[in-house]
């Protein structure tokens, strides 16, 4: 069995967190479009265009929320 | 009566959870546009657009939210 | 007084709760667009754009989200 | 001092919920743009625009949401 | 040291929490387009597009979520 | 290691707390487009797009919420 690529939301920073976001929403992509190749030639357009980094930022933006809340903010010194 | 296709939101790890949510996106769009063929249709050209994937992958962070809260974001150890 | 069409946000099981979150979903279309001719011919538009399809996948979620919290998720055995 | 147009989120139904959602859905966007010729313009057009009516709809998710909450789901017996 | 423009989420009735995530809505825009002669051209612009108008109407509805939730949905008398 | 750029989800005042949630929203937009020549050049085209600015906004709305649930909603006097 692989090693789970996502083993738990916990962090020990809300940076890392944030980190996590950003991995989860690629993730989702790659979950539509599996094909590497294909991902590679849409990066470069999406990355350069406004409209799709803003949409991008958002995904970013609930996955973190949800990261944040199962941190419990990072309320408490870790 | 058939096998519910969703018998609950509770999984044991949260990958399996991010598994969940991509389901659960891809059977809205399923309740929407019951016919396979029109979806597999569909499929290559969203799987190759830029923003149908990030607007993809923004459904799948809001279940993801939903199934985490669900699973209390996995913290207790199972 | 006719029957209400939303008695409430519980359901039996969450597949139920998926199913209730699609009629929401529909419902909300139905108050902007009260016109069901004008509905019935915008269906098969809608039925057959990826994006679009995309889109409602995402009220759907919405709404999950809501009757999930309404049913504490269906933890407890009903 | 004219009536308050919202006097508050709780309801008697999650009916006159959703339907409080509606109001303040299009309350929104009558505080964008007040000018209510306008927007008697612009309402056949979004009407009949798949893509806008799912957008519609989405915004009545996010504040039946917030409505539901306000209600605590309507579990307890009115 | 200027009057700060957003002292607190508390409001004394759910009409002013509304226009206090109306006012959020804008003031995003604004930290994004800080040229108040760019913003006064494209206000008509988004004003009389139904479109945007829907999507100004949607930031309202996630600010006011986050104010509702602020003031407990403004159940207590006050 | 060099200081991070997100020690915390803390902050003294509400305004703190919204000028962080522009910085989360705009650090999303460079996680995924890291070189900042493209960044600088896609800044006026979508500050100057009504409807880029409103999803910028929105974006801001998504960690505002975030961000005012670590805080407590500011309610305690600090």
């Amino acid at each position: 069995m692989p090693e789970p690529w996502l083993p738990g939301l916990t962090t020990q920073t809300p940076q890392e967190g944030f980190d996590l976001a950003v991995k989860l929403a690629r993730m989702a992509v790659k979950k539509t479009q599996p094909d590497e190749t294909v991902r590679e030639v849409l990066r470069p357009r999406y990355a350069g265009d406004a409209g799709d980094l803003i949409a991008a930022s958002h995904v970013v933006a609930v996955h973190f929320a949800t990261i944040a809340a199962a941190n419990d903010y990072w309320r408490k010194p870790s």
